[in-house]
């Protein structure tokens, strides 16, 4: 039997023992996880060290390396993270609805696991330990495919995790590193609906996109985010310029950053705008006219509206009124983040209602689209998608319900 | 440009408008188009006559036939659901979620439309006005794929309801019929994630399963029913044969009837159970104890086990106890409907926390797993996946949410 079906078999066995865990025996299962990675930080420490030096014989950026790295503090907070999943509030169980039918069935729909959840995701090798506490938390079994360039650090956090928990109430075989990292396997882990009830992808477009184009499992997509800010007339002039900043600067690379604000024509402060975002080094590219008025803009063709730059430039636009604005974000959007700054509540509530994206914001960044910071205490991942959960997604997003008929002897007539 | 992406685009065009309505304008535009298909009955009634010629020419089965048979009375039931529709809860901008972060953000979540909904479906002509009409009740635009077989009937009954929609609020181009039928043009519909939210495909095991295979575009699963009934040592007779030959006979073609009993071995009543069952003609299957002792019981394969009859047959084992129930169910079943009789307060909670099903039943018949016996007072299918929905589905199962963020002026630190 090849690797991937003896693991999911496995998993599957484990997630029913797993279900019916209480919320103590798996608190006290990830406490005891925890401890024993800190414990064992130095081997994981000279196992990373390997895949380090994989990479650079490989020739790997020095962005990609620094993904890959795992140091003592990088150690220390994948194990703090463990702590902050113990703290959440275990949803499981949890009475949904409740209600009572003429004919005196009694209903209720209740809070339960969703089984065994398949992660699909690339280099960071603390992803491997933070969305395994979150699927055992939320009583899920796990099965990891990481990518081969941090095989030799997620092999050895697997192999923690996997001693720790046969120590607990959590079966060991709960959580499962798929090693054999070939595109093959990928693809038939993707179609093992036998198995795997959902498959969740974490990474880049390429990895998302190869997930949606060929899984059967039903896919929780997470990720793609071209985020627009739109400037109304009445916006204040600092508040609309701290905003864009921190929305486009205080982590480009990630996917609830801007990628391009809309200006309305008639705002006073464009120039206040664009001068302060170029001194933070920011590359800017702009319309026509803003181009030919501000030295410093270059013109942007058709593709910057489209683009996730994921790094310090940004795509300026003239408009005329919210309804180009809303226009212009239903045409280029990816319904993730968008965020309108304005004073006039008309055109806040037609940008709440014309707007179809996951998050919207009215005066503040969209950098808040973000399982903790909506105090969700951690997340999955965000849903870029409208089925089951969308935006960021926390613990609830990895459970399902079912539910519990409770009858005297009724018959359908 | 193809039928296909002209009328996708259409769709995704008329989907903002109706996103946007007020639930008196969508419910107008409902009882009209309820009046008008009934003041076209005529008309309707004439092309579904040269459905049924086609379909007499093909050698269609009387049964075919019969399913694809509109009469006065039906169509005054489909009028009749219409207007059922119009009378449900709109779901649309319910606040599911408030709340406020410690930074001063309010975050409330939104009920809104899907969008664009793809239905797949089989012969029936009355799902093509049942499924229309329930998405545009929760905002959405639909796409109606039905087969071949009823052409004419579902062309007349879409026209009949964008001309009348075209005098609504409702923009007629909100329902959109794909009249290429063929299986290339459906693969592509399974593939248009730009303009479709959501595929729901509704029929036989063999087209649920074309749409899981070869869709990218997320699909809310319906359909398939391998369902049990476990009568436990303490079962009451009557009780338990009642329940017992209701699931089986009161609709045997449908997915919420059982094509197995499990019966504790130890239970006083087997005898009075067969004899009833076989004498209101259901065909017997049994293990080969059963087999050996009543002459009217055929011994059942390993096949017989995973089969879902959809008609007067049944699987009759004896178990042990309520854990080789459990494990019976767990190896054979598709989660959709589950039942124990029982007087055991602990079997019950047993069976509860064991079993893996959308719909967990004590003491009461499989056959009310169904939206309009759940109470949701329509449905649009019954989901046997885990994401999104489970089990029945009515109105806030085609929908989603958006979360609205107010904010005065919060950046991320």
């Amino acid at each position: 039997m090849s690797e991937l079906l003896e693991k999911a078999g496995k998993l599957k066995q484990a997630s029913k023992k797993l279900a019916v865990l209480t919320k103590e025996e798996k608190n006290a299962a990830l406490v005891y996880m925890a401890d024993q990675i800190a414990r064992e930080k130095e081997w994981i420490l000279q196992e990373n060290e390997s895949d380090l030096l994989d990479g650079k014989e490989k020739g790997m950026s020095e962005a990609l390396l620094d993904r890959l790295l795992l140091t003592s503090e990088r150690i220390d907070q994948i194990v703090e993270g463990v702590r902050q999943v113990v703290a959440l509030e275990d949803p499981i169980g949890e009475v949904l609805e409740a209600w009572e039918r003429p004919n005196g069935l009694h209903i209720q729909t209740v809070r339960v696991p969703l089984g065994v959840i398949g992660m699909v995701y690339e280099a960071r090798p603390n992803v491997t330990v933070d969305a395994a506490s979150l699927c055992l938390k939320a009583g899920n079994a796990v099965l990891l495919r990481g990518s081969t360039s941090a095989l030799h650090s997620n092999k050895a956090l697997v192999k923690v995790m996997r001693a720790a928990l046969a120590d607990t109430a959590i079966p060991g075989d709960a959580v499962q590193l798929l090693e054999d990292t070939s595109r093959e396997t990928a693809s038939q882990m993707f179609r093992l609906n036998q198995y795997l009830d959902v498959l969740i992808p974490r990474g880049g477009a390429g990895l998302i996109q190869s997930v949606v184009q060929n899984a059967t499992v039903p896919v929780l997509e997470t990720g793609v985010g071209n985020c627009h800010i739109f400037i109304d007339q009445s916006a204040g002039e600092k508040m609309a310029i701290d905003i864009a900043v921190n929305a486009k600067l205080q982590r480009p690379s990630v996917c609830n950053a801007i990628e391009t604000v809309l200006v309305h024509k008639d705002w006073p402060f464009v120039a206040e705008l664009l001068d302060s975002l170029h001194s933070k080094g920011v590359e800017l590219r702009g319309d026509q006219e803003l181009a030919a008025t501000f030295p410093f803009v270059k013109e942007a063709f058709e593709d910057d509206w489209s683009c996730e730059y994921l790094a310090p430039i940004l795509a300026i636009k003239l408009v005329e009124d919210v309804r180009e604005a809303i226009e212009h974000i239903d045409r280029y959007g990816t319904k993730h983040s968008e965020a309108i700054i304005s004073e006039n509540a008309e055109n806040v509530r037609l940008f709440f209602r014309g707007v179809d994206a996951a998050v919207l914001y009215h005066n503040a960044s969209t950098r808040f689209t973000d399982g903790e910071q909506f105090g969700y205490g951690a997340e999955i991942g965000i849903s870029t998608q409208k089925l089951h959960a969308r935006g960021p997604m926390g613990l609830k997003a990895i459970t399902t319900s079912k539910a519990i008929v409770q009858g005297n002897g009724q018959i359908r007539g």
